[in-house]
């Protein structure tokens, strides 16, 4: 296994020049381009890693999969898609074009429509520091905290997403406060994990949400069930659908350049690496998942495996 | 099971009458909305079946399956998606929008635009006899026949499908004669399948392309990977995504009221019932698959199962 | 003349059972749906009324006429049209479709986009008391207030402009503050007039934006000539095609239930009837003018007058 | 007025190398893309022409104002827009975008769309024969036929139009046979003139739809003033505004370098100069506009002329 993350590794280094760190949020423009870790930890928690895994990054939109477990735990189901629908869009992550054309609703929770929406359903009903507890546990990480650099630049470049926040206010989506709400997302997006709290939280998923030495329950099976789909379906922003024919595991990217991957029943993958693609995924992240997919025979229809 | 299935009639058959049989070509209006029929077939090759599973209809979208399969097997990857994406795009099956706007390229095989597409590839380097042959074989049903009234009622009702394939044809995507293409394509949609044919095909998906009792190779694997995670993020049109959350079952629709399902590893599944949801899906049958997936633990993330 | 407007009240009257007044404002939802009011002011100073002329309305829309006019002469051409163009859009007045697809501009400064933009560039330039006195003279009604109440409850139902703010300012278009350009632009939208103030403001334009009487300049010439342009094709919402054909006069309407329009070197109109159509527009107010058109031969293109 | 010609054309030159012929058809991209040339017509028959004013080029789009009025004599206004809005829609002149969207109408007879429905209700009702004869009487111009070699490069590169007119006949709006409309269409466009026979067209338009010496009408008033309008708001493709606002003649481009201008009840003017800017009109051709409407106080709202 270690030989065959190294080999991954190897195989990804050089996609890194065709990338580009995420430049719309300054402090992200920061990262080191060529940083690159992989770190997969396996039902019997053996853990391999590779490159830059202990480094610290801020999660970004991998935190959508945690806010929306959290919502489905706190505010159930059908709170959660009473005003938001759960189809992948093929539009970029930032788009307001569906919501404001073909339907009324965020078209799901995985793009930044459907995941202020799904905060601003939270803000009334918690606080950022259950969040944060939340997080820590399911990423079996307590040292993750706000990055307050990250927190603060984001928070000076979000125009658009205030811009989205207003519209979904204006159709009786938002009713809470849009500076809170604002607030709450961009803190969610500014937690600062390791590509090891992202290995961590997808065992937990990979398990059922079960933490997997103790086998003691950390997320609601249901909430675990439908993240994991979502991640599937939605969860490489408009890449999403190559993505699940490639690789074929249940994944979620960042601009931060972090990468959840679960392989049911089996491991969780993290990775780290801020050069990205086109559409925000880290570019030679996708390029290991490849790999590993065809090596470990990781595809969810590998019916050979 | 066979107690299961008879459960599940029961609850799918109140919903056919909130759904409509497809109006849009005349044939198929005449299609007795109260039919329904589940068919089961296990890899071990146990059948079950209750109501209406040896009643033929046509097959309509599901050969988009079984184009894109043959196709992928006789042109190769490659070729099949030079002009023609796999992202699944959140609009209706017959749209344009993307194809002419975001994109010059269908968004995936299984809307019309990129079905239409993949039959236009495939014009110069097949026959319809050889694609029927090979519907036949990975059906394992020797009865499947072109149902000449619909086929004829749907060629004089195709004018939006001609529509999209000159627009394919003006984009460089269709490069041979149109007319060939729609009639090829309207041959493949108006094959007339069971319930039966439709669980023994997904049971050879299911088994990676293997006759399950012989295990012959029907299929290639590849083809069937490919065509099994585009039936998850794509199969059940722009319901695609909430499907495959509330269901989690790889499945194709098409307006002949037939829903091919495919249980990784374990069973396929075929349902007919006509009375189609908006969105062009058989409406019992979903409601049958979902409570199956929950009665017998088959959703892909069911992690306690 | 008067008889003819006489008649023209006749036949508008009729229609208003077929519109409504502006819902999504709560105050304007309590204008009196049947008052209609005609005002004919010619070129030689002769005026005409009948009906509710007197009446205070808030301008809305009518005031984008009066910002752009503005714009153009305190900041010039060049400034005005750096991000914004001057093309009809086809799409409803508050639309961000075509903002954020297409093109990175507000279409035209008759939308609300192209409106909130230009007044973005004039907050760092002038105040809302210059404004209204600009408004004033032009108008030659000193009696023209801010409607506080409309003021008040328009700022408290804005999510939907606020939304197009932001999205502006993610774009660099709007680079003053969002919630002063809201403010701005919504005072001026809330200021009170009558159908009386329109005729007046309508003959100045008609005369090349010189005081009908003195002769004295009110506004600048190039301003006049590109205000009435963009009112003939863009001043009626995505209704101005087919009004520009069947009444042949450049006119902006409001939702407050005000038209302005103006008759080449020789009259201007004001009409004040608050039942809308579904484009916003005042519907008895078009059948009122689509009347006078023919009647008193005021098309633009009547070759034979 | 002579000078003034030389002058505009010495304007107008520079700009040729920024632009290029047309090059989606063959046969049109072979164009000398030097040539240029302005002919005026005044309403005392004073014809003033600079230039390649004798050069036969293909009417292209402006055979749509002539189909247009060609339609609304014999069928009447009713049954012309019965199907089809007069909107300018912000897309280009090719675009299904709207059509397919917000509205099941073509958005006016201007855009392809709606010439290719308005061609679709004459082929039951007319000849090709009957329409060259009205396009030579309106354009005074006996010599006028269809360019054989342009004709046939058309046909053969029409597949984007050919669906456009099959997505109009599955929307009803097209009923007679897709390929005669198509044919009758492309004949239309192929017509040769010069910029002298686009003078004398723009001078009857201008002329309310009589002749000029003879006072004889040649054209039907009401659609003579439509025409004028609709060019007004629809006929320089997606760059309608900006044209009305900087040049404010009714005028209709062709992609085969003609521009047809009409001065209201003073002159007509034809323009020839194939080298196109993006959206397809003339980029010569609208400097010289834009110079002569200055020089010449042609402005339609120059109010001190």
């Amino acid at each position: 296994m270690q030989k065959t993350l190294e080999e991954a590794l190897k195989i990804g280094k050089p996609y890194i020049a065709e990338g580009a760190c995420a430049s719309y949020i300054p402090e992200l423009s920061l990262a080191n381009k060529e940083d690159l870790g992989i770190c997969v930890l396996t039902k019997s928690m053996d853990c391999y890693s590779v490159g830059d895994t202990k480094k610290r990054f801020t999660i970004q939109s991998i935190s959508k999969v945690i806010s929306l477990a959290f919502a489905l735990e706190r505010l159930g189901y059908e709170r959660v898609f009473e005003k938001m629908s759960m189809e992948p869009s093929g539009d970029a992550f930032d788009s307001l074009l569906k919501l404001d054309t073909t339907s009324d609703k965020p078209f799901n929770p995985m793009i930044n429509a459907g995941a202020l929406a799904t905060i601003g359903y939270l803000v009334p009903n918690t606080s950022f520091e259950e969040m944060l507890e939340y997080t820590r546990r399911v990423c079996m990480d307590p040292e993750i905290i706000v990055d307050k650099k990250v927190f603060e630049s984001e928070m000076s470049h979000c125009a658009r997403n205030r811009a989205i926040c207003y519209l979904l206010q204006s159709k009786g989506i938002i009713e809470c406060d849009v500076e809170d709400t604002l607030i709450l997302y961009t803190k969610m997006c500014s937690l600062s994990v390791t590509a090891e709290s992202l290995a961590n939280f997808g065992l937990v998923l990979a398990n059922g949400g079960r933490h997997p030495e103790t086998g003691v329950r950390l997320m609601n099976m249901e909430a675990v069930r439908l993240a994991k789909t979502i991640m599937l379906t939605c969860g490489m922003y408009d890449g999403s659908g190559e993505f699940a024919v490639r690789v074929g595991i249940p994944s979620k990217s960042g601009v931060g350049g972090g990468i959840l991957a679960v392989v049911e029943k089996r491991m969780g993958i993290g990775i780290y690496g801020p050069a990205l693609d086109q559409k925000g995924n880290s570019i030679a992240g996708q390029y290991i998942l490849e790999h590993l997919s065809k090596e470990l025979k990781l595809h969810m229809f590998d019916s050979e495996a």
